[in-house]
């Protein structure tokens, strides 16, 4: 296995410039991905691994995700300089690739139900709400071109696999929401508004969550069919964007039994 | 008003100190707060603040938030370095303050609701996880000892003032299953245990949640009269700890009404 140690390798330079840029990952149509388990999930949904970058330690390290590696088209040992490059997380575990972004498996299902996020700007939220969705069976998720990007590692890695097996669509929201044929929910801090526990999500129906500072803006809800609300007993004044997500998420799959 | 300009002000180093240890600000019944809006949720929950620090631009800002200066004790100008030197945000307002640890407010209500978070290790999420249970309705929130601290500026950010609302306590969690009397459910990820939407929360009963990782152990387990899960149509492994936590919190207040 060719081994890489300096910093100024190419190949260095090329995994840095995808894990930091959006450009670089939209110019390049790749992106990068860091840690065993997301390795090996990436390999499982058929991600097309470029390359993979690991640690004599990793190598060692006896894990069964290793296993993965065999879909795997180039392999490099990296060591020193190299190697604490490649490490964007706080407990690196060695193990780094360079992946090709996959086309989009997304398709509307006429009678499927969906979450639209629009305009959300934390990672941390994207990826946890892809999770969640993914796990409580939602058939995909609408991501708003103005969110932030879905192939950066915060999300994936906050996203744990299901960025790659949940059909996500990035899509400028709007001319989605016309075009769709989805009944659409703008979820809303207003007392006023329809409550989610009088509310039944008919099939093909998108659960849209807005901004984590301000919400949807009046536009925004303007192009939604309906309006729907979590009414709050206690002070607080508002969700997280991801738990309010969670409940909308609950509440749909629970419809659809 | 008096104004600091050096990085080495006593009153800067105390602040650094408490806003990066645990242990000092054990020792000193101390935590620091940053924000405009944190440092009125403080006052307004009655919260004693020994010292706010504003910068100039903050002060004229015009903010309403700043009416709540009226209940601080003493306030301070800050100004180069030392201004600096207090921001701990990523977009920091130039507003600082050191307030007193309250006495916890928390009592067992025989025929409360509770969330307990038992060796939880992110400050975002037990923060998330207090406002949720406050904007529910739950009646407080049983942090176990070795979970992250309370009062570390995280937990207080990602809590938007619920944690000054919210009657939290921090004891031991095995003896405050033992002694509270309360029904106690551990939330587990296993398809074999009573499903949630099967599950009766009873009044006077604790929803335990463990560590990210992890879960709660065989041995937590233990420690719990009932176990209780959430069901999984995806294909995802597990839940977010924050996420999992909302879903039980909302069913739960949902069986309150």
């Amino acid at each position: 296995m060719e081994e890489i140690r300096s910093k100024d390798n190419p190949r260095v330079q090329l995994y840095m410039k995808l894990a930091s840029q959006k450009k670089a990952r939209a110019q390049e149509g790749k992106f990068v991905l860091e840690g065993f388990k997301l390795l090996q999930e990436a390999v499982l949904s058929g991600i097309e691994v470029e390359a993979a970058y690991l640690t004599r330690e990793s190598l060692e390290s006896g894990r069964e995700e290793l296993e993965a590696l065999s879909g795997v088209r180039q392999a490099f040992l990296v060591s020193g300089a190299a190697a604490g490059r490649l490490a964007q997380s706080r407990s690196p575990q060695g193990v780094y690739a360079v992946c090709k972004i996959p086309e989009s498996r997304f398709a509307v299902n006429p009678a499927g139900k969906y979450i639209g996020l629009w305009g959300l700007q934390d990672p941390g939220n994207v990826g946890t709400v892809i999770r969640t969705a993914d796990a409580l069976g939602m058939d995909g998720v609408v991501l708003s071109e103005g969110s932030c990007d879905l192939y950066s590692l915060k999300v994936l890695r906050a996203a744990m696999g299901s960025a790659f097996r949940l059909p996500v669509l990035v899509t400028p929201m709007e001319a989605f929401l016309r075009e769709s044929g989805l009944t659409s929910f703008a979820s809303v801090v207003d007392t006023s508004a329809p409550s989610i526990l009088d509310t039944r999500f008919p099939p093909g129906c998108i659960l849209l969550i807005g901004n984590e500072g301000n919400g949807l803006s009046d536009e925004q809800v303007s192009k939604c069919t309906h309006r729907v609300t979590i009414p709050m007993k206690g002070r607080a004044e508002s969700f997280n964007a991801a738990m309010a997500a969670t409940i909308f998420i609950w509440e749909m799959a629970r419809g659809m039994d």
